[in-house]
């Protein structure tokens, strides 16, 4: 497949200089740029690295207290309506990153939203959710210090979420969501409950807390930020942070992976075949002919299967810049990418799904003894 | 005070011919005339044999399980906002009626609702329903057979608003609530979830459901009719049934009574003083003289102080009667008849401040007992 778009040649394997995509954001949404506080990261994520976490808000108040050993928290969660896939893999891994670096990390199982948003029922997403809090822990989630817990049980989030209807116009509902059925408003002030219970008396109190989102998530946050500051006066919140980072390319080509488009993204337990597949058929930033490809090289930048590298697959750096400037210079060809990268993936795919089987009676338990 | 339409001379005590106000209501929106039910009801009660209660949907399936000894339930509530007055007062005999039919009482202290509504804490509303409960407890309504709860603490009525939250749509709530903030929506829900509580499992399932309410408040049980029937499905929900009934006028001659206007209404915990001061300053059916009275007689159709008599104050049907013919023939002159009803009133004031000081205790308990 081909591009002919030459109008600037980016040396950037991490696309530090793509960020022109997301400039209105930290204009128009006040998103901070995540750049300038990188070097004051202690142990900086994969993400954080390669700028694919390119945004945050007020990050600066959970680095202090990272740095100092202060009470902090991470909050992230899933929707129960299937497995896991790329998108619900890099948050997990965020909070398992701040986890790591010392959070209370809390991960809610959002079966509300998934009834409200998707008409999937408690009983039908209590089996998605098994599997995906195997998922979280076969990643490196510790339970012991941290808390799993469904939306449909918690009543602290239930409770909070009564509270701030006070303060959730219709208008500021229908800007973040559009003219929707009032439950799906309902999940929406749940969510912001989610995000806020960490900083209740019963988890030690108002503390930092990060919340790890891809860009389109942001407007949650700033509902939950809006309410935080709304209900400071009852419950003395710190107002949420958050790291915001890129939606990766669909494999197809597309804008974004999208669960209306399979061919646009892979779950971790779709067969090897067809992950194989869907890496073979994807859009890359190839050319058209093999010789064109050699004397002008790749464009990585626009490539899904790059990214699949750098997002999620290739741990070492250098090795990712390698592939970068491989493929720049035309060393490095689409096919033989695809190969490497399908081999990297399902070697992960494998030993991740090995490892998941172990955790799916824990996961169970973890349910079974969720709050009601 | 005088008025002087005379177009047509109403010989009815219990105003039925005056339903034409209320045909509308018949016609636009599906509540049935009650007074065809009258000889079907064992043992009806005071406002339903003087057509205070004029409306009806679906009582035939309550009635049914009255004469045939089967499990039925009778709901309502109070939002604690302040003390019992006038219509409260109402659906409170109403629901103890019932209760003394046959039915399992449910009787909800909607704090959810003065929150969201009326912006009233947990804490604050906490001490009115303390109060509310006493009230009801004195009124003859029997804990051991009737569940008193507040809905802040009532998570099955919380979990039926999430389900039936998917199957409200914005279009409906405005039209019923206009253009509010979310948590107003929500109460709404959890309102329809008080209601259609009664037949869950734990309740021992689907049963008729009598809700008393005002003609103002039939909306929120067109909204929770239209839920049962979209969950009906997931529930078994026999739609849940009415009585309605009409609203007292203000003690001021204004439409009705209302909280904004203090001289409109009482509660049963004015000072004796203020209660006559206000039934002695009311507006009445009364002539501009009293000749004129005397040769013409009164309008007891539009007096508020024989509403007092009528709705409330005077169990004795033919001493309603005879108020309303002394009236009619100038016999009964306004002052005579004020001192008359205040005297009445004050009495059954007295007796029930009595009666509620003993249950105070008792509404702490059954208060600090409920579910969380």
């Amino acid at each position: 497949m081909s591009t002919t778009n030459e109008k600037k040649p980016i040396i950037d394997p991490f696309g530090t200089t793509i960020i022109e995509d997301y400039n209105h954001l930290y204009e128009e949404f006040g998103i901070q740029p995540f750049r300038p506080l990188l070097n004051q990261v202690p142990n900086p994520s994969m993400y954080m690295r390669r700028n694919v976490v390119f945004g945050h808000r007020d990050l600066q108040c959970v680095l202090e207290a990272m740095k100092n050993h202060k009470d902090f928290a991470v909050m992230s969660g899933i929707k129960p309506t299937g497995e896991f896939h790329l998108g619900t893999l890099m948050t997990a891994r965020e909070v398992i990153y701040f986890q790591n670096q010392g959070a209370t990390a809390f991960y809610c199982i959002a079966d509300v939203e998934a009834y409200e948003d998707n008409k999937i029922s408690f009983e039908r997403s209590q089996k998605f959710a098994v599997g995906n809090v195997a998922d979280l822990l076969a990643l490196g989630f510790n339970p012991k210090t941290g808390y799993i817990y469904q939306q449909s049980k918690e009543r602290r989030v239930q409770d909070l979420a009564i509270i701030f209807g006070r303060g959730a116009t219709l208008a500021t509902m229908k800007a973040i969501y559009g003219e929707r059925h009032i439950g799906l408003y309902l999940s929406a002030l749940i969510q912001a409950g989610d995000i806020l219970m960490p900083q209740l008396k019963d988890f030690d109190g108002p503390k930092p807390t990060v919340v790890p989102v891809g860009v389109d998530q942001d407007p949650h946050l700033r509902l939950t930020r809006d309410l935080a500051a709304k209900f400071r006066r009852k419950y003395n919140f710190i107002l949420p942070s958050s790291t915001v980072h890129k939606i990766m390319k669909g494999l197809d080509g597309s804008p974004k992976m999208s669960k209306r488009n399979p061919t646009s993204y892979f779950t971790l337990h779709e067969t090897p075949e067809a992950i194989a597949k869907k890496i073979s058929n994807a859009f890359t930033g190839g050319r058209d002919t093999v010789e064109e490809q050699r004397n002008f090289g790749g464009n990585p930048e626009k490539c899904p299967v790059y990214e699949l590298d750098m997002y999620q697959f290739v741990e070492d750096d250098d090795k990712v810049i390698q592939t970068y400037h491989d493929c720049k210079s035309g060393k490095l060809l689409c096919g033989e990418h695809k190969n490497q990268t399908t081999e990297t993936v399902l070697k992960f795919v494998k030993n991740h799904r090995r490892e998941r089987r172990k955790f799916l009676d824990k996961a169970r338990e973890i349910l079974q003894n969720s709050q009601t």
